[in-house]
């Protein structure tokens, strides 16, 4: 049990991430408890020996009472809801959440409870699969794990969000919203769009391609097996940021046509993404170096983490 | 050791399939023996007990006393030099080939070798890993062999190329050239792309952007990491139809970006993605259904052949 996450833990949405992270605290000794919408659901993490109830209003008034950290685990569409409950129910607990996007999440908190003390957080971590079902107390294990960092945030909210990333087994890694979502719009949501449109293509001969199927097509389209509520959910979300990051692989895409047309060469976007892969190689395969020389609370050290952030260093505590 | 594989195999190149084949035939029983251009490769091989040697003339000759089973399997950019040899020194070995386009293959036989017997073929396997170091003679175990199934196909030198794949580990896949290469460009070489310029648009961003990312980054982009030269060497030789298929990509991310722009939504893109992967899963993980009711050298039988195929049928022998 991390000393430093003392409070009790509310988990709002128990599908594969919020569901995930109560396991993983609960089963670390961590005094949680969960509210899905699904009676289904919530009899599921009953059985797995989990406190949740699908009784919304009851587990904010035991958040309040408990002062519980709340972690909002829906997703964004069912976000104005979970804000305006806890407004109504437990206004003084400190919120995070982990939706894909930030910026949308915080806009909305700032409009219907702004008042609200909230520090917004995203775990990079996910499979294909979603629900109950699909939850994995080890879901979290070395992942990375954002955690807003602007000019106004609280050190002591701040650091209550990160050792609750920490206790669930993530590195973190501190960012402006603005930063983290085009930051997403790259590295995740425009992949799920390459997935989706390399899948229909594929599709789109006969059977034959698909049984003649291997590595590549299997790798490149899997997330466009994820389920396309959540999947639309989480890249509408995040439209402008996607936006350009979709006319830039237009772009790209259509000079190595033109390259391919004209001169019957593919160089130029092989060996782009040859070495773009070959540095994200260097930077996922090596250790994570630690964020060094700030003590959160001193003066300008959110600067100070979102620079060093910036470079690729993570916050261990 | 497949009965129907009798005669020996000469390997043309000891890279990752083609090496991995030597070593799964010379593991199973079978008489091997290799050419690579590297002696660094050769000696590798060597050492690891394979007969292997980096004079390309002696081989062949080799071949030609032992009425060899010869497999091209250099990279498409040494094809010439190879064909030109088999035809010099040994012009009566029956040839197929594991270059993953077929019809560039054999036309430059066609023109170069014309009086020569080949078979097309290509398995569908492979690793971002290439060179000797990286061959597994497991690794065509279950995977999908095309063997070039055209009205003018000879039985018997197809089925022993057919056998060859089957004692590979693999399914063939009967198919005419122009069919599998249009399969190909739409569930490998187009993948390529896709895993390119995702790489590079994810790096475009900061340090940031590659620290946060997770799976659908690093499987969409995982092909990206092969040898450029080994990529442009098998998408440049299927450039027509790379062409269309690239085509259709971009006309689909194109609506796609309009209706994220006007509609702010991505349903359609979603929803294509997610139905075509959902049919790739149902065949990839169901067990392939053998063709039947036809016997190879019967009237028509490579028509039937195709017929069943592109039903998404294999054929096992």
């Amino acid at each position: 049990m991390s000393a430093a996450l003392t409070r009790p833990i509310c988990v709002l949405g128990l599908g594969l991430i919020g569901g995930s992270l109560l396991r993983r605290l609960s089963d670390t000794g961590h005094r949680t408890f969960g509210y899905n919408r699904s009676v289904a659901t919530v009899d599921a993490a009953a059985a797995d020996g989990y406190t949740a109830s699908s009784d919304l209003v009851a587990v904010l008034r035991e958040a309040a009472e408990s002062d519980a950290l709340i972690v909002l685990a829906t997703p964004f569409t069912a976000a104005t809801t979970m804000v305006e409950a806890i407004r109504d129910h437990a206004p003084s607990c400190l919120l995070t959440d982990v939706i894909s996007v930030k910026e949308e999440v915080a806009y909305l908190i700032a409009r219907l409870h702004p008042h609200g003390r909230y520090i917004g957080g995203h775990p990079m971590a996910g499979t294909a699969h979603s629900g109950w079902l699909a939850t994995d107390p080890s879901l979290f294990d070395g992942a990375m794990w954002m955690v807003t960092t602007d000019d106004h945030t609280d050190a002591d909210d701040w650091l209550a969000v990160a050792h609750l990333a920490r206790a669930a087994g993530s590195y973190v890694v501190p960012a402006a919203n603005d930063a983290h979502d085009r930051a997403a719009a790259a590295i995740s949501h425009n992949p799920h769009l390459m997935a989706a449109v390399t899948a229909t293509v594929g599709a789109g001969e006969s059977d034959l391609a698909l049984r003649l199927a291997a590595g590549s097509f299997r790798d490149g389209t899997r997330v466009a097996g994820t389920a396309p509520d959540l999947q639309r959910a989480m890249l509408e979300a995040n439209s402008i940021a996607l936006l350009n990051t979709l006319s830039t692989t237009i772009d790209r895409l259509t000079a190595a046509r033109d390259a391919l047309r004209d001169n019957g060469d593919v160089a130029a976007i092989i060996d782009d993404g040859h070495r773009a892969r070959a540095k994200y190689e260097a930077i996922a395969n090596a250790q994570p170096q630690a964020i060094t020389g700030v003590t959160v609370g001193d003066d300008g050290w959110q600067e100070e983490l979102r620079r060093q952030a910036h470079r690729g260093k993570v916050w261990v505590g």
